[in-house]
Order: C-alpha cells, then sequence, then structure tokens
C-alpha cells in the first residue's frame, strides 16, 4: 500500500529492552492513506464473511471501529483485565515479553454467530490466539484476522489455525 | 438520538465500589446507530473547525477513529502511562476513583495547530481537562470536546473553559 511503510517507526527498546516496537499511529495521522487502508481491510472476504467484528485493546480499537463504520459490521471488544463489567469469558495469552490476558462480555460475544478478528499488528499471535480461543468457547465461529502489520520474522500466522490476512508485512 | 439510550447499561459498583459504571459498548453493536452517532458527531462544528482529531484511550479511540474516517481529520492520542513511545508530554488527572496520567507524543501533536478531544463520557471532566492541558502546553489551539455520553449531575462541563458538546445527556 502506497506510504504505509513510510508511516511506520520502530522504536528500539520499548517497552521493553530488546523489544523493537511497531508504532503505526502515523497511518492515522495521513486521513488519505488511513482512508485508503480502510477501504482494503473493510473488503477483505474474512471481514466481508463474518457477521461481526473483534478488535482488540487498544490500538485495534482504531482500525476495528473504522471498519465496522465502513463495512456496516457490528463490533464487539475483547479487552485486558478490569476494564469490562458484567459476566465475563476471560483468557490468558504470552507476549513476547509477559503474561496478560483478555476478556469478552459473554452477552455480547452472544449476539453474533461469527467474528473477524481486528488487532493493528500480528507479532507472536499470541493476542489473536487468544481471542479465537475465546470465541471458540463461547461456540461462535472464527472467520479469520485481518491486521494492518505483520512481523514475518516471529510467524505468528504459523500458529492460527484459521484465514490470516496482513495489509503489510515487514 | 434514537436508540442511543437503550443501548447504554449502568452496572453499579464497578469498577469500585460506589460508582455507577455507564456501559455504551452495546452502540457499537448496532450499526445503524452506531452509524447515525458517527454522522452527527463528524458533523458538530467543534469537529469540522479542528485541523485533528484528539482521542483518549481506550475508548475514546473507537469514537475518534470513525470520525477521523468519516470527517477526514487526521487523529491523534493520549495515552495512559507505558504505551507510547518517543519523547512524550505528560500530566496527571484525577478520577472520580484515584489518580493516573495521559501522555502525547510531542512530534504528532506538533503536526497540526487545532485539536477537537473526542471521548466516550463526559464524567468530572478531568481526563479531558487534562488532554486540553496538555495541547495548549503544546502551544496548540483546543477547539473544543465532543463525548459521547454526559453525566450531568457530575457537572464535569464547568470545569472547561472551551465549547463543549455531547449527543446525549444523561
Amino acid at each position: 500500500m502506497k506510504n504505509l511503510d513510510s508511516l511506520i517507526r520502530t522504536y528500539y527498546d520499548f517497552p521493553r529492552k530488546g523489544i523493537a516496537f511497531k508504532d503505526i499511529l502515523g497511518i492515522i495521522q495521513d486521513t488519505e492513506v488511513f482512508r485508503e487502508l480502510i477501504l482494503k481491510m473493510s473488503s477483505n472476504k474474512i471481514i466481508k464473511s463474518s457477521e461481526a467484528i473483534i478488535s482488540i485493546e487498544a490500538r485495534g480499537f482504531i482500525f476495528g471501529s473504522a471498519i465496522s463504520l465502513q463495512a456496516s459490521k457490528p463490533m464487539i471488544v475483547a479487552r485486558k483485565p478490569g476494564k469490562l463489567p458484567g459476566e465475563l469469558l476471560e483468557e490468558n495469552y504470552y507476549l513476547e515479553y509477559g503474561k496478560s490476558s483478555l476478556s469478552i462480555q459473554k452477552e455480547s460475544l452472544m449476539r453474533f454467530s461469527s467474528y473477524a478478528i481486528v488487532d493493528d499488528l500480528l507479532a507472536t499471535g499470541g493476542t489473536i490466539d487468544c481471542v479465537a480461543n475465546l470465541i471458540r468457547r463461547g461456540g461462535k465461529k472464527v472467520c479469520g484476522s485481518v491486521s494492518v502489520v505483520e512481523l514475518m520474522e516471529l510467524n505468528g500466522r504459523s500458529r492460527l489455525k484459521f484465514p490470516v490476512e496482513s495489509m503489510m508485512q515487514i
């Protein structure tokens, strides 16, 4: 995609020593690139085949809600511990640095039959796989995942047992 | 707005005892209401008069990026501690429950001259005022704030010294 790579910056040793952090926030400062990206993601077959989108806190919200608007798909969210009220499904995941968990409101998950997972970055695949497990535990279908950027050397897609798309591979 | 109030649920004693938490996530599960809301927010004069949007982590991202797409305004973000790389401007704020801080990347703030602050909820006004202070410290103009829901009894708008709009008052 035009200019997408020039808008992504790498910060070394952030948030922990040894991590090369990809900052994708430059994308949303360029309205033309952001629009082109959202149109491309919204027309992806994984999004089109899903009944709803599930986006992952917090940067996934940025892309998920714009896709939700553009593609007219309802959106639910996967959030970090302590953020969601109500009855939750919760699952642990392991990052390049440390362990955390994600939760979904049971009631929101029950409302739709199939989900496209949206996040900014596909790295190890840990967070996306965690969300896929939550969807399956709720008895719902995972249509696949759509990310803005995929870090190829971490080979995250090898652990994901569903269709995986990314708009840019680095 | 049609149906907006029926999509907002109150959870008592979340995240702390004594807090009545307003869950606005039902809005993004209804594509028609979400679209109507985003069109209304995008056509608001505070958004129209700003060069860029600044949205507040994390639920503010959901509305901010959809408005950014709809109104063709670039977006920057205010995030919680430890989330943003690079050189930051940081400022403390006080919530109904406890103290925290928000940061903006200096470089992103410098790119635009005036900002509309977008968040889901106007409660005490503490987080929105914090972001306004960050914008001013960077020498930039605050055009105003646009929220989805305003909690009238907390009278948050009385402390905000700029135009304040909300789509629903409860």
